[in-house]
């Protein structure tokens, strides 16, 4: 089955609004093997409104709008679905009492414009809105066949604008007359890698992605990282599953050493999660990071059983004081380089008593740069305990790249990927 | 000038990217009197990216395109745009160089699929990536007129789908582009506030919103912070920025004291350059928001030679350890409280021998609050030298809410709030 999912509202197209509600459905759609095929957006405009709509029923089987069922005048969305599906606006009253109710229990005066949410469809199944006044609701029409196709049925279901109305009516209402549409079962996952470019990984999985339909695999980089997309749609969800977990099994086979989550889930996430189940305790030093490794491992929540500190010595007076980094190694080697990071991870972790102690020291850039020490140059140290391993070592990694916040970005992953293949 | 914005990328489809490009294209399209009228979002595929293509072209004289502009198999916007455009690829050898160079930077070597990214429309105007490898370009066709309408020239822009790369492009290369077949000048500015929520400020400049027609202005909220758009459009740049200027200092009669920006910047990037200037320097304590206050403040190139250290004490004994918060000062108040969080501001002060010491304590949630602590609950500390008036002060935010993110987020922009509305 194949949907589009269309927004209507003139204030997406000013850029004013980022628009969640269509990821929210196409992420839904899609967990139930409806095919999402195109995004759509349009102001508020009959004209256009009623063109596009047309326009996605051309090779969907279903059209989900969003936005402008409100009470005012340049909500639409009712008369124009009536219009392109042939059907009238009729007063529903069971609706009329419902949203009666609703006004009393906000204390509110019910208005010209309450009243008119309830004209609804005539032959419409509607979908209650929990959270708000305007109900959703859904409406079918039997398109003719042509010379190349029978006829089928294809329908709109409108949904309202504010996220937590539209997510309520779609769970509670939407999604069990959506299951007795469809059929066929898709299951996805999303592997994660680190240190491998998207070139380089499409090259080293061509043999799985060429000719392949199903499981289908895909890759996409983001955020200096490159992912895995391997999906599957059939006629059960057992069935599904067990080939794509096939499927990651092969290219665990081809790639498995830049592999660091099969889940979908981010690098803190999973060295945090490491961390706590094997009840190893860490503290941080970072410079050029500036705090971003700290930042970004208590984004999750309890994290504190496990990470105790991080000293972010952005100065060579304040890697002295807080880490007893030695005046000489600085001197000698500078801020940047090895033994500097490996006195820093040493440092941090004497003084905090962790079982795991890491730094970062680099050139994040865009200056600062030397003929000897290139912007892009970081140094990661790693210190263990017995506990863990007793070693201390470094990473040097050299990428003469000027830009400062991906440089940043890429030391931050460089630490959370030297604790995960270390420790 | 109508415009359509076009994403192209299967993911997106799936849901699991959030279409932040859009909102950007939306509003920048917007600023310059460019009317958005569509957006659209379609996958992979080359018959449905054509088609989608034509229907953007239908009504509107420039589509924007971002996506598909890597180089893998499944990226072939450059294939479907030649096909719609009619022009056909060719080797543009100066970009070849290009890429090779920053192949080279990268010490990464070159690869069949980085060649293929030199392959261009013959005819079409190149936008230079300065951010990544795929280059941008621009491409026209002359569209025949039908009864109804003269022959019309239209326009095809494509970008690449990485925000980053995408936005420096379109600022650098785009933007001076579209000015060329724009008439008229626009002149836009961003009034950035914090602690007032977006109705209260709408409220508040109802008198220069209402029935205004140029400069235009309008509020909209972004990541717990409100801005404040003024627009206009005249025959020259002089008069534009006139008119920009006078509503921006009618604004700032009206809403001054949440003002910390009239040209779009950053509160850290305010902050850290009213430190530089002043030459007063600065160290941080941070708890519940682990590194944020100084991953965001040495985003600023330079930052070095006033930000000393932040010490980020997630632990209890951390705090007493590198801040000499009195033990009994956690015992009697708590972590989170008035007491400690001025504890922890002189601590790092007086450790750091810095002008200025901020801190930050608090419940971020969504777990951990009770009857009298409840999540959102934030003290922000700050100690300041006799250089910047010797006092030592505590805010108190108490939000109430269980969002960590949300938290934190406003936590750090409280820091900044705190440091520029008191030194």
């Amino acid at each position: 089955m194949k949907a589009a999912i269309l927004t209507v509202g003139t204030e997406i197209l000013f850029g004013e609004i980022t628009n969640t509600n269509t990821v929210y459905l196409s992420r839904r759609l899609n967990d139930i093997g409806i095919d999402v095929m195109y995004h759509y957006t349009v102001g508020d405009n009959p004209g256009r409104l009623a063109e596009i709509i047309e326009t996605s029923l051309r090779d969907c089987d279903i059209v989900i709008t969003t936005g402008g069922l409100g009470p005012t005048q340049d909500d639409m969305t009712k008369e124009i679905a009536c219009q392109v599906m042939g059907d009238h606006l009729v007063m529903h009253d069971d609706i009329l009492e419902f949203i009666r109710n609703r006004m009393l229990s906000y204390k509110t005066v019910m208005t010209e414009n309450n009243v008119k949410q309830a004209l609804l469809p005539s032959r419409c199944r509607v979908f209650y809105n929990d959270a708000g006044t305007a109900p959703g609701f859904a409406l079918d029409r039997l398109r003719k066949g042509d010379n190349q196709s029978a006829e089928r049925r294809q329908w709109i279901a409108c949904l309202p604008g504010p996220p937590k109305e539209m997510t309520r009516m779609f769970e509670r209402s939407v999604m069990p007359w959506l299951e007795e549409l469809t059929e066929g079962c898709l299951v996805y996952r999303e592997i994660r890698t680190f240190g491998i470019g998207e070139s380089d990984l499409e090259t080293k999985l061509l043999p799985v992605i060429d000719g392949q339909t199903d499981p289908t695999v895909a890759t996409y980089a983001k955020n200096g990282e490159c992912s895995v997309r391997v999906a599957s749609k059939r006629n059960t969800r057992e069935e599904a599953e067990k080939a794509v977990l096939g499927m990651i099994e092969k290219i665990n086979g081809f790639v498995g050493e830049y592999i660091y989550s099969t889940e979908g889930e981010e690098y803190p996430f999973v060295v945090g999660n490491m961390l706590m189940s094997r009840g190893l305790t860490l503290s941080a030093a970072e410079s050029c990071t500036g705090g971003m490794f700290g930042a970004a491992l208590t984004d999750i929540a309890g994290i504190s059983a496990v990470f105790d500190r991080s000293l972010v010595t952005y100065s060579n007076q304040a890697k002295m004081d807080e880490l007893g980094v030695k005046p000489e190694t600085l001197e000698e080697y500078g801020a940047v380089s090895e033994q500097t990071a490996l006195e820093m991870a040493e440092g941090v972790r004497r003084k905090a008593g962790t079982d795991i102690g890491i730094s970062v020291t680099g050139i994040a850039g865009p200056d600062g740069g030397t003929e000897e020490k290139h912007v892009g140059l970081v140094y990661i140290g790693l210190s263990c305990s017995d506990r863990c391993g007793g070693k201390t070592i470094c990473r040097k990694i050299d990428r003469r790249l000027k830009d400062r916040q991906r440089n940043r970005r890429h030391a931050v992953l460089s630490m959370f990927d030297m604790i995960y293949r270390n420790v």
